[in-house]
This record gives structure tokens, C-alpha cells and sequence, in this order.
């Protein structure tokens, strides 16, 4: 069986596209985290999005799953074959198109990965907006898969708002192509948005319109010191309000600081240890820089600042955010949270986070960093966890997190790992609604079936 | 079976919110336009989500199929009861809710207006971004069921960017309410997206959390004569580029502004007469009056420009455009299209759409105006149409429209007025997708059944 349809897939692609072979396979198999292990019976690489479509008709047929795969470079584990699925990547839709100077926007192929496509708009004077560490792996199509966010959703929105046009082959076998890039288009429900975030369990996306924005002339990056968490949250309001311009707002504790300055020999340039700091960044014309510095001086409580205005500068400060997850990777694989909740609760929640760990997992060091603009937290968790630990920490967080108004993904999706957990942040009638959805899309079940609201 | 459906719904909502008689029925049955006329057993106003829920399982038990309705000021026959459908009006549920301050955001009731949400927003310092003409009927479920576009739609997305929390009841019943108004928020496919331009067809909304932006300390309008299409055109190109605060770009043709002069006593404030004026508006700091003029001076071919920061002033020449709906009004009803061109394509198309109806209907007029910045043309025929040419005419411009890359609705929808067109736009397979979907959150085909992919 297995054979058959390796034979029926490699009619499709070529046979050097059907790789079977256990140490090729590997890198697909398992996540970057090494959190995530599955196994494959094979990778399917089609080239084009005829060859998905006849993908998709092939593993219909033969009933057989599929994990559709970018750069797998995601963070929830919906990427991998943890069921034995079918890998079908994507990688190889890598084409990407002139930037449309009139509309402002850039088509792609699924497979082209974020750093080729912010580079391709550079190079023509304007911005990809989405941004975040790993976008030299990871590929549009899995930015859309999981309506990826990052640092400038704060300005410009997440993933779901940049894409304008899509095609798509839907598990029924449906193929959608929504590709003129009107921005004004109500000819029905809108594709774009509800592939968006659909974590492959609709349809595989093999190619994307993106709307692209000026690229700034002048880019400034501040680090400001704070006393207090609620300092801290309570200036982001008042620099938000003050200054229309900002792309990011990034909070950052003392001990990851430090943690990545002991294990990177990364700059904290703030003259004084400050318990928090907060990473701003805003862009636009010359004057911006005077528009952030004024905002600053208009909010309360705000300790040392130091500005940069120059891109070697301005990455020093960066650099020291960008490296928080690779700082705590290095205290051995970190039990990872991604939450959102209300603007209003977001400082108590982060002084209180450490103690609901503790309540758990007293051994347990608690690290928080992140998008503080967006009120989106990452907490990763190291030491004193254990295998029948983790399940109680999660439960524990993500119910203590729904009870403050917030949300247990913020920006990672669900995947396989939160697939459980998604009971206690959305209502039975919603999980059933979503299902109904997948069922109407992909009525034989064989996307993702583990993923999201899982199947059968 | 009818005095029991009746019944029913009384039992539910009350005896008084149950309308049976003719004459108060009558307002609900047509189109405020009077070009879609219907006939319902009752009109229905529920006072509560509970109520809608309830009489969606009492119409699904009945077999009963539903119109919901808003302020009816649609435009494409999507909120009329055409198939004799029970009409369910959502105006009683028009709470609006304190405007959230840290989160920049105001929770409110299907049936609140659009202007009751903006005059709400805007006593605390607030700006709802969506605006358009029939703000003083329109609710803010119609706004979402349709998508609702207008005159911001440039700056700040249409209805759907605004949308960050919904509450409905769909069709199979089930109830989903996100009222949390968190931006980031990845679990699981985005409700607020699907449902808003659904038209009636996925669920009923019964309330929503909208996104508000903070409301600008000043405004400036310009109005600027140009010697063609192709001229203005592109000078909105380049306004675009050099003032990143351009909240409108409206287009005018000379017939037009003199009909509405002619019409009603406006002023062309110009002083010369210009055969097409680009009505612009930019709202910011005070340097954004400043910002305009220096994006106009870099602007070609521009002609007389007349500037009004005032609030009398400026409401003098967007009176100019917004009177041109109920201008060609007094001409008789006109035949209306509502299309989006990509910008490449815009000025060939408003310069070519004249000849392209005078083939089908050679003693027609054609008057156009519309969001130039979107590339949303509104493309009015008076005079020379009749019943058997009008589905000619129809079809004739939107298969044009189509073959320019363009699509059949911008920003009124699909309704029943373009149901039957919306093969020329969309392929059998997303049709198919569309109608799958329907299908998953509406499994009776109660809701709308005629508009959009009808059922059946």
C-alpha cells in the first residue's frame, strides 16, 4: 500500500522529489525544538500547484493524511508527521514576483521564505511588514498557515492582514485562486482570512499577494528602564497614544537580560540594572526620531533611555531581545507558553505568572519576555518540569490565563501541542463550528487531522 | 402552519415585537432604494442573543427560512425578504458599551447605528474609522454582515480590520461569542473574519468589539481640478506616496458635480471648471494640513486646488460628493455597479465604461464617482435601460469589468442583485467552497437562501 502510493506520488513530482529515505527525512520528521518527534513514510516535494493538487487527489484517494510543511519552523508541533502522515513541503514553491510599485504589494510562491521576500521588497524600497527571528527558514505559506505575528504587528497587523490574494487546494480537492490583489473585494466569503491561521487543516497554500508598505527613511530604537512591571505597561499607553508611529514594543525582564548578556556577551546598554525594560521602535520620516524622543518624555516613571538611530546601534539593542529564546535554550528544552490577555490585566498577570508556575512546579524558573504592545507575553518555563508535570502546568496556565481574560495563542496557534488545552479558551459550540468548517473543506479528514480541533 | 410559526415567535420575543400587519410590515419588506421588493409572513424583533437563538431553532424546526435585517439601507437586495422569508430585524439590540481606553475599543449591539457608534467613540476622544452616507440608518451587524467599505477604507481597512470581537448564532444554532477583544489571537479560525461579509448566510450577529482609532486633532480637505482621468489617477499615486495620512481620495467627473449644483445648490468650488476633481482628506497633528500641500506640490498635472480646514468649509466640498448618490436619484432609479479595477487598469476603465454601456444601451447615461484610492468605482446608468436590457447591461459590464482583472462587487456585496453574475467573477470551485461552507454552519439552509451562492 505504502509502496503503491509512493509509486503514485513519485508519477506525480519525480521520483527525486519523493524522498524516503530515513536520514533525508529526518529534518522533516522533527521540529527545530526537537519537542516535536513523528515519523514519515515519505516527503512529497511537488513543484508546482498542479502538482499539489494532484497530491491531495492521490492521498484522497488512497486515504492517507497529510502535514503540509514550510520551514518548520513552528512552535505548536503542526507541522510534523506525529501520526504518521505524509510530509507534503512546500519548500520548493519559491518563486517570487515584482513588486506591484502601483499597488503596493508582491506575489509569491508558499515556499519562498520571509527573509527572500522582505529582501525582494527592499530591494524596491518598500516593507514586508511581518517580521520576526526565524524568517530566514521559515516560508509565507506556513506565515499564513499560522497567521504569523511577530514585532511590528503592534503598527501593521499580523500575517492575516498583509495577505490580500491566496490560491489554495482545499482538502476537498477545490482549488481557490484569489490572485488580482483588490484590496476592495466583496464577491463572498473572504479565502484569504479564513486560510489564514487555518494551521493546514483547510487547504495547502501554494501562493500569496501581499501588501507591502513604504519602507521607512528613518528608523529609531530605544531602551528605556523601568522600576516596576507596572510602570512599565503604564508608559506603553502613554508612548502608544503620544507617537502614531510605532512598530514595536518589546518588554524584556532583568534576569533574561542577563541571561543573555552571561551567555552571549550581548550589550544591556542601560547605564543602571533596571528590574524591566521596554524595547521601542518606531519609523517614518526624518522627524520620528524627535516624535519618539517627545513621547518618552511625556510618559511617567520612565528610568534610564538610550537611543539609537543607526542600523549597527540600533541592532546592538535588538540583539538583545532577539536572542532570549536561544539564551533559555540554553538551560535545556524550556516548557513554552504564548498568551494574550487584556491590556488592563497584563501587569498584574506578569508579576503574578511566577507564582501560578511555582504553585505547579516550585522548582521551576519562570522567564517572561515579549510583545507588550500587543499585551502578548512568552513565558518559558525551565527546570523542575517533568513529563507528568507538563501536562499539570499547562492545564494550571492556560485556566488561569482564560480566567483573566486572556487567550492561550497569541501568535503560534494551537497545533498538536494546545489542541488539548483548546476547551478551556473556546466554547463547545465554537470547537463544533470549527469542525464543521474543516468537515465542509476537507470532508475525507485528511489534512492535519491531529491538529487544532482534531478528528475522529 | 404560519398562525403557528407566529405564535411561536411571539412566545419568544413578545406579542408587540411579532409584526403582522401589512403596513407596518411594509418598511421592512423593500429596499430603501425600491428596487427590491418582498413580501414575510411577520417581521420578527428580537430583544436579546438568547431571543435570536431561539427563534433560529424555531425556524429550523419549521422549515422556516430567514432574512436578518438591519437598518436596511443594503444596496444589492441582500436584506429583503424576497422568497417571502420570515424577516428577523436586529435594531432592538442597540446597546453600545463604555469605550475602552486602554484597548482603544467600544463593544456594542448588532443593532446600534453606525452613527451612534461613532458619536459614542468620538465623546471620548475616539474615531470608529467606518464611514459612509447612510450612517444614520445603518447598524453595525449590517456593516459587518456586508463588509462595509466607504470613504476610509484607504487609510484603515474596511469594516473587517475593524472587527476584533463578534457574538453570533449560526445557523446550525450554535452560538460563538468572542467578546474578548484580543488583537493577537491564534486559536483557531477567525469568526470575526468569516462571518463579516457573509451576508446572513453563516450566522446572525448579535453584537461585536470594534476596533476605534484615536480621533485626529486636525483635518484638512482639498479639492483639485484635473484635465483628465489618466491625470488624476495619477497624481493619487503619488499624494499616496509622499502623505502617509491620507484618510480619503474620492474621484468626481464634471457631469456629476454639476448635476449635484443643478440638484440641490452645491458649490463647485473650483473656479474653473474642470473636467474630473479628486476630493482628498488627511487627518493627523497640525503638520498634516502642511503635509497635503507639500504631497500636491510634488503631484503632476495637478490644476486649481481649493483647501478648506474648517469644519463648514470642508463639509461644503464633501457635500459635493456625497449628494451624488441622491442626485442621479432624481433622474429615476438608476442601474447601479459597485466594481474594484487594479489601479494599472482604473483610469482606461472609467475612461472606456461609457462606450462599454452605450454598446447595450445606447440612450443611457453614465455617471461615475466613487473611492479612486481603492480603485472602487460606483458606475450609475440612467435613462435607456429596461427590464429585458438591464440583465444585458449587467452582464455585459461585469464580464468587462472581470476581463480588466477587476471584480463585481467592491464594497455592497453579492446580495441577490449579483448572485447570478458571481460566475463571471469567482470559478465553479470556489463557488463550490463557498456553498460547502454555507453548508457546514447553516446544514438547513434557513438563512438568506437566495443571496449570495443560493441554495438549492
Amino acid at each position: 500500500m505504502t509502496a503503491q502510493l509512493i509509486r503514485g506520488l513519485a508519477a506525480i513530482v519525480g521520483e527525486g522529489h519523493v524522498l524516503v529515505d530515513a536520514d533525508v527525512r529526518r529534518s522533516y520528521e522533527v521540529d527545530w525544538t526537537g519537542r516535536f518527534i513523528g515519523s514519515s513514510p515519505c516527503v512529497v516535494r511537488p513543484g508546482s500547484s498542479d502538482e499539489v493538487a494532484a497530491v491531495i487527489a492521490l492521498c484522497r484517494v488512497a486515504g492517507t493524511a497529510i502535514v503540509a510543511q514550510g520551514g518548520n519552523t513552528g512552535l505548536v508541533g503542526g507541522g510534523v508527521p506525529l501520526g504518521g502522515e505524509v510530509v507534503v513541503s512546500l519548500r520548493r514553491l519559491d518563486w517570487i514576483g515584482e513588486v506591484d510599485e502601483l499597488a503596493g504589494q508582491i506575489s509569491v510562491g508558499a515556499g519562498a521564505t520571509l527573509a527572500a521576500v522582505q529582501d525582494a521588497a527592499a530591494a524596491h524600497g518598500w516593507r514586508y511588514a511581518v517580521d520576526f527571528g526565524a524568517r530566514g527558514s521559515a516560508t509565507i505559506g506556513g506565515t499564513i498557515a499560522t497567521n504569523a505575528g511577530g514585532i511590528n504587528v503592534l503598527r501593521y497587523g499580523g500575517t492575516r492582514e498583509q495577505v490580500v490574494g491566496i490560491e489554495a487546494v482545499l482538502g476537498s480537492g477545490y482549488r481557490v485562486r484569489r490572485m488580482t490583489g483588490l484590496v476592495k473585494d466583496n464577491t463572498g466569503f473572504h479565502l484569504p482570512s479564513i486560510l489564514c491561521g487555518s494551521e493546514g487543516t483547510l487547504g495547502l497554500v501554494t501562493a500569496a499577494v501581499l501588501r507591502l508598505v513604504p519602507a521607512p527613511e528613518h528608523r529609531v530604537t530605544a531602551l528605556v528602564g523601568f522600576a516596576t512591571i507596572h510602570d512599565l505597561v503604564a508608559a506603553v499607553g502613554v508612548v502608544r497614544g503620544a507617537c502614531d508611529r510605532l512598530d514595536a514594543a518589546e518588554i524584556m525582564l532583568r534576569d533574561g537580560m542577563e541571561l543573555v548578556r552571561d551567555c552571549f556577551g550581548a550589550t544591556i546598554a542601560l547605564p543602571r540594572p533596571w528590574p524591566a525594560a521596554l524595547l521601542l521602535e518606531a519609523s517614518g520620516t526624518a522627524d520620528v526620531v524627535d516624535a519618539l524622543a517627545g513621547a518618552l518624555e511625556s510618559a511617567p516613571a520612565v528610568g534610564d533611555v538610550v537611543v539609537a538611530d543607526t542600523s549597527v546601534r540600533r541592532a546592538e539593542l535588538w540583539r538583545l531581545r532577539d536572542e532570549h529564546t536561544a539564551a533559555i535554550n540554553t538551560l535545556g528544552v524550556p516548557h513554552k507558553f504564548d498568551v494574550t490577555v487584556p491590556r488592563s490585566r497584563l501587569a498584574d498577570v506578569m508579576a503574578e505568572i511566577p507564582s501560578v508556575v511555582g504553585a505547579v512546579a516550585p522548582h521551576a524558573r519562570t522567564w517572561q519576555f515579549g510583545h507588550v504592545g500587543d499585551g502578548n507575553i512568552h513565558i518559558n518555563v525551565t527546570g523542575g518540569a517533568g513529563d507528568g508535570l507538563d501536562d499539570m502546568l499547562d492545564e494550571t496556565v492556560y485556566r488561569w490565563v482564560c480566567g483573566q481574560g486572556g487567550c492561550i495563542s497569541a501568535e503560534h496557534g494551537i497545533g498538536t501541542a494546545k489542541a488539548r488545552w483548546l476547551h478551556l479558551d473556546r466554547s463547545t459550540d465554537e470547537i463544533a463550528a470549527m469542525r464543521a468548517l474543516r468537515g465542509a473543506w476537507d470532508p475525507d479528514g485528511i489534512l492535519n487531522p491531529a491538529v487544532l480541533v482534531p478528528l475522529g
